[in-house]
């Protein structure tokens, strides 16, 4: 069965994925879109021999979309994302499922009374080799119980649209869901210091910043988020464990050697370069799962709650002075794998 | 449009491209197979729903099948090949091209015959990401001239049907076909010594080689093939020019430090792992090529001819005690790019 | 002219150093020795020809003795070196200076009184080649400014008799002298946190722990400290400035590829194997510069005050629950370089 | 007791012994030294106070000599060894021992007529830290037994005296000896073909070379030399055994991460530099082995003899256009570990 994919919003991130759907991965048909700027949609929509539909909500009821892939403006995912629950259909949003935590509640809710999962949230590192490999030397025990996690995410530079509580929300974020995973632990408090700024960019931008973040089990995890750093697109991850560590590989680049650059290995630019494969597989196990009538094995629903409230909590540190904040967390429900 | 493809052999590798071409590349549909063993043929076939045909020549022919995949036994490919060609469709043939390098000449005047590039054979490396950057950098120009290669090709262990010869026909063939690409350069003659023998398998085999070519600008490529190493499956290469050198990547994989094992990283074990993401771009580009009606960019019926005639160059010096012998190839004609 | 050198301690560090003056470096002879085990003391003595001499004191004064080497117990240490002082007579005193900020100041006003620097501290780190690359590399400017210091000291184990504020007094130390070298800036407040402690060690050590320390310009360090991380001494170190990064290199090791290892280098054990060279050199610059009567270019009575001041915060940070804690430290005097 | 050393040429090398005995190595002072340039002679002879001598004899049988130090041009190895043998005085010689295999021949039955080993000559990889390492792992046993060894010998660029031969006499010869040692096995053959020739410097230098040695068990040695690579002064060296390898580390340098040099590391241009920590324990432990008036543990004679055998054979293979020339060597005698 070839899954048709209706696709809310048809910007950089969408076309990307509409690319991806009819392209790289196999079972998906892309039958419908929509955007609020029309014109892009039926540009969009004409490469790909889909309809133009005039909203979200027509499409999410559209007989021809089997399921519903959401990369609007974030603060329209929770329409989409409800409207698709009530409609009984596979949603796959991009991140953040909302832009508030309440948002994201009454999404948990709506699933919830639907009975089954039907969300999964675009959250790709879950699904990137090093951080598998990482996930699966941490679960066969040789490292003993995790006791720190230091990374770094670090851009060579932003729009200028970015603002400081983006380090929390769009930047960090990422780390955020895939620590929740990797330690199956949960994040209970979080705190944002600001080191002597980069002179590289805008007086009004505090980059970088250090996130600490704390986990039920007393983890302690430190992320340098540093999106100017001029250099590269580089992302760090390093497990302290009780009897060893493991580390986030550098992707596999060539090895130059000549007199101008030394032993030389490229530095990569761009995150979808650098999370290429992890958008793939994220999607073909998506599609797998809708095509099989499975429920989603990705982000959840509460993982997009989790990631919102960690968020918030960071976003309120950052605000504060470097306080230490608490993420007010509801408790887990069974539906959501209980008490992780 | 959804490309139709018929297979011709559904042993490990076959049935290996069928879930490739079934479930990781979009755009294609395996319609009908066929097997020497009918009962394979079948079982195969009754999971990805595709007819099963009584033989190759039937297959090639039948109106569902817009291009044939050739993954029978070796001596049978230049027959299915050659049947595609007369039928006037796309045929991507596993390596070897043909097992005899009269036969290769063969479909090379059949396709030169039909006008148009119809065949592909199926040299995966030349899809390698680190392979791709490597020819990049060469492009690049900042290497200078190249000068020297030195390669390693090690395998954790063989079966027990491998036999000397093998070395080359099976295991360095592929180091000969991405070198000629990576240097854009043709290989004049061949030799291969012999270096003490491994006491970890049958006495008649001798393992490991160093098998050395020359090319026509005068490149000299060293190539370890060490096919019971122990340790695991592991491709070095380096090209060495005028003003600096390139090496070919090792795959990423986790670092771990643990008191055991020290500081450590994974070796790969398995060939289709190492060279999982080159098949799949292969597989990927092949079928926009047919899907389009453009000729396909991969190793063409000549590459697989030069790959033939340097492999038998290799043995006979294997079979002559190391003696250095000419590669006895044809004049390259202008349909496969004239003098390259 | 040969160096007569006079060591007061004779404990292993003691012995470590003589050998090291002894067969290593040149230049230096040790004439006399003594320590509160006068039995050790005359052991040491005899393997190398020396005097034993009933105390510091006496040591210190002796005419057959141009300098001084304390490498008794912590609390000794600023009665020997005023000694040296006072008599005029260049000494190298191993860390810290002094146990108390109190003393060191002490010796600082000495040593100012006296008019030339007589006393070098024993911090190795600056006669790292590794550290000296890093030092190199920011002086050159290509890093911008520095802004954040992300390091690891990790001890494989520590015996019974270290306690939590061994973790800043003994070990962090190291990293507290270096960084305030490699940056050239000062540090002015210590923070401690305490992760999920680790389950292999007694249930009152604070292990591991997090420091994190800022300096006058705004950097921003954070040191895990981690002394029975069980996998060996690993001691990591990376500067991220404005427009790039330094990392301290991984000693040297082969590299072997085995099925059991998998690709592995040996991780080191031993902070006198990993540092040996810095020690080497720490000592024949020492001896260099008491030879020519120069005075030393190694750590200062300052930075051994510095040490003991940040070092004193860290402690005090870590038994209020990781408060945030001014340096208080005094103006930096002009003889000691001013305002650095 | 310190060893007092009268040195024989004061050339760029003489003079950077004379500064390692005399400022990094402890137990030496240099008392004489000679030279054809007698206002050299004078010059260095006054920086470290040693007499000026007229002639190797006379420095040989000084009565201030305890021990020779053979720098000098290397036709007249030969003779002042020989010399220093017949005065019984301990003798360390620069490569070669001497420029023919007689006169090595001659310099070795002279030392077995005196009845202890006098001579050490200076090949000084078997005292760089990286090939001890490989040397323990070899020694274990976990790789089984040798089968090949890659290696590279890569100089940035040569003085234009530099010629073909040079290539095995100067170049490959510090190849010839550690290898030897490192395998505990002896060199039978050589033979050297000449890849494309670099541009970059002049046309009648045979640029880069490849050296094949095969030993006594069988292991294969391919070694590419290429003194002119314009990059880096570049030592690569692998061991391919039966279960495993086993790689030389490249010297440990500080990682950095800049925009212009992407992940770069700085490579050393300089062999002085890369083998410092080499020559030093070299010197320490020579200087050690005369002290104590114990044989000295460095190449021997025979060492001498046996590279200037297999240097000589590669010479004559570059000669005869990549014929396998056999290293006609004679039997080792009992005297040198027999039939290592």
């Amino acid at each position: 069965m070839t899954v048709r994919v209706g696709v809310i919003g048809t910007g950089m991130i969408g076309q990307d994925h509409i690319r991806r759907l009819t392209e790289v991965v196999t079972g998906a048909t892309v039958t419908a879109v929509t955007d609020l700027d029309a014109a892009r949609a039926a540009e969009v929509a004409a490469t790909v021999g889909a309809a133009v539909l005039p909203d979200g909500a027509e499409l999410v009821n559209s007989p021809d979309v089997d399921a519903v892939l959401v990369t609007s403006w974030g603060p329209t995912h929770a329409e989409h994302v409800l409207n698709a629950i009530a409609a009984g259909k596979p949603v796959f949003c991009e991140k953040p499922l909302a832009t508030t935590a309440e948002d994201c509640l009454r999404i948990v809710e709506a699933e919830r009374a639907h009975g089954s999962r039907l969300v999964q949230v675009g959250f790709m590192r879950r699904f990137d080799p090093g951080y598998r490999q990482m996930k699966e030397v941490l679960a066969a025990g040789t490292l003993g119980a995790p006791l720190m996690v230091h990374c770094a995410h670090r851009n060579p530079t932003v729009p200028d649209a970015y603002h400081s509580a983006m380090a929390a929300q769009d930047t960090a974020v990422h780390e955020i869901d895939v620590l929740r995973w990797l330690l199956d632990d949960e994040i209970v408090s979080a705190q944002v210091v600001t080191p002597r700024a980069t002179s590289k960019r805008f007086a009004h931008l505090k980059d970088p910043q250090i996130m600490i973040f704390e986990t039920v089990s007393g983890v302690r995890i430190d992320l340098e988020v540093f999106v100017n750093c001029q250099y590269g697109y580089d992302i760090q991850c390093e497990v302290v464990g009780e009897d060893g560590l493991v580390r986030l590989p550098d992707p596999a680049a060539v090895n130059v050697r000549t007199a101008a650059a030394g032993h030389a290995t490229a530095v990569m630019q761009d995150w979808k370069v650098r999370f290429a494969e992890a958008f793939d597989t994220e999607f073909r196990e998506w599609i797998a799962s809708v095509a099989t009538g499975a429920e989603p094995t990705g982000p959840s629903a509460w993982d997009g709650y989790a990631a919102t409230v960690i968020t918030d909590a960071a976003v309120h540190s950052l605000e504060s002075d470097g306080t230490v904040v608490s993420a007010d967390m509801k408790p887990r429900p069974a539906f959501y794998g209980g008490a992780a």
